[in-house]
């Protein structure tokens, strides 16, 4: 029976402030590529692992009520992943398969549960696509802003963290459906890509402005019918002051806030009532029926280049710590992914 | 032509902070019992006035993208009432009509605009009921509750300034579906108001809690399915702190916040995001339309004494400085009504 090394990135310590390189150690065990006897589970080799902005928050040992546990200690941080089956002990399954789903950052792994893992049909789009533009980023990007948002032809749109794995997406299903769409980001080079490559009507460097109310007001002259949601903080509350009636905001995450000891203060809540505005937080796990609906509606798309999708790979398992580190800090370029073995 | 004395409740001045009674002050003008030459209106002669919270923000020369205009100064205050149709220039009202509407602070107005202004048919409930249980509070708990909360049978529900003229309704109303329903108040009179007559399950003096987290976890072991928030500011933040997934906050106002320099800040929003929950402001004109469908809902429980009312009235127009003031300082024990002539 064959053993090989497995190179794994494992959580050394909780978390308190941002995360570090340092909280993780990369470490070198042994595996042997079969499954335990009767197993329904999968072995699997991992190609991509996927950075995702939830997985701040389970570095730390939190009793706050975030909708998921902890890392454990001295195990490999888990997360998306896009792997090849090497071993299947479940009918669905089977050698050399390609699937997308929960996995370890590690070089192989076994999963026992494959209940949220799902084969990888189409392989005519780059495999990494299934970490983001395919997978959940996009699938979040699809749900929160069509079902959350409601969105309407003419409507003015604001993104933050606008370049990211999802928002790039809601800017470019915003302008197809012909909103007016402006995004933010923390960087000049993010700024570019949203106007030149995403097609963003504007977009502004957050960092560059020194009060959100008078930047939010020299985009939106008129208000803001939506807000896609991804930071949270200082950036909310000055979106809180210039809604239009019936505004919605999509909250799909509050990245400014997950490392912080004492999140920041919102203080213009009392606009939700004056202007008969919602604020929707969502999961994504509650629209993966609309999974299919969304390939049908992105695919196209795609294939037409009139969806694009931008992202940053890093390669090797021993650069996933600064990748996963870099994304608190705004480090990537759109989606951030760890390249782990390209075969 | 007969003129009368006209006695008027004035703006003196915009309000900072709280308002206070000498902000107000009681004039005597003389009228004209008679409409402008080609009027489309009606004079009237106020029988019942009702203070509303919304006013608050109205005394205040505020910029700030409050739904409505501040009120004029040295004109006499403005809210819905109950009145007397004297002299009618529209063929819709006539000599001696009750109606409810829009009106002055005045013993007679002239009221040109009658948009808002209705008829009001069923007169075997008492008249000030318009101003409250069968008015606009009456309507706003019905499409707050209802309407923005989806609420379902045997769900957690929590209602702060629960014994007021909106919260008082919308406990009975979750009573009377089959939901655990829990308010709280700042006097114990109300709180035995909550749990003796209006059939609370459970209710709390918030102003004898010291911690808003630990007073919800005692009422809430397994967290708030729905929040009707009628004060904002740290109980909202504590509730943020224990919904279960899938809550809906009905945001009908922020009573604790509208007389402050700086509002308090909201700290606990992530929970949005970790709950796939939502925070919706509502303004009760946008729900008139089910008006029918509220009076056909309410009007058989109120017959069979399913549904009470609990009502403050103060008496004379030289009253309602007090009343409107102390509305801000939770001085009323239910709506709060001014009787200005009982017939």
């Amino acid at each position: 029976m064959e053993e090989v090394s497995n190179k794994q990135l494992l959580l050394k310590n909780y978390v308190s402030g941002y995360p570090k390189e340092s909280d993780m150690v990369l470490a070198t065990s042994t595996i042997k590529l079969k499954l335990p006897e009767g197993s329904n589970g999968v072995l699997v080799k991992n190609l991509y692992l996927s950075c995702d902005p939830y997985m701040g928050p389970r570095m730390k040992n939190l009793n706050n009520g975030f909708f998921i546990e902890p890392f454990k200690l001295g195990s490999p941080i888990t997360g998306n992943g896009i792997c090849k089956v090497l071993k299947s002990g479940n009918p669905n399954f089977k050698e050399g398969d390609l699937v997308s789903g929960v996995t370890g950052w590690e070089q192989y792994s076994v999963i026992e549960s494959t209940k949220y893992m799902s084969k990888i049909q189409n392989t005519d789009v780059p495999l990494s696509y299934y970490t983001g533009l395919l997978g959940m980023p996009g699938m979040t990007a699809y749900a929160g802003f069509f079902e959350v948002c409601s969105p309407k032809k003419g409507e003015y749109v604001f993104i933050s963290a606008a370049s990211g794995a999802v928002g790039q997406l809601v800017g470019q299903f915003a302008k197809l459906l012909g909103c007016y769409v402006v995004g933010s980001a923390g960087r000049n080079e993010k700024v570019d890509l949203l106007k030149n490559k995403f097609g963003f009507d504007e977009a502004f460097n957050y960092k560059e402005e020194s009060d959100f109310d008078v930047a939010l007001k020299r985009y939106f002259p008129e208000g803001i019918d939506i807000y896609f949601d991804n930071v949270g903080g200082k950036l909310l509350d000055a979106v809180l002051q210039n809604m239009r009636s019936h505004a919605r905001i999509s909250v799909c995450g509050m990245i400014s806030q997950y490392n912080l000891e004492q999140t920041e203060g919102v203080h213009n809540l009392t606009n939700l009532v004056w202007k008969s505005a919602r604020m929707v937080g969502f999961l994504v796990a509650d629209y993966y029926h609309l999974y299919p609906k969304f390939l049908e509606y992105v695919m196209p798309y795609l294939k037409e280049g009139k969806i694009v999708y931008v992202e940053d790979i890093a390669e090797g398992l021993k650069s996933a710590p600064k990748a996963l580190v870099g994304l608190f800090n705004g480090c990537n370029v759109g989606k951030q992914v760890v390249l782990v073995s390209s075969e």
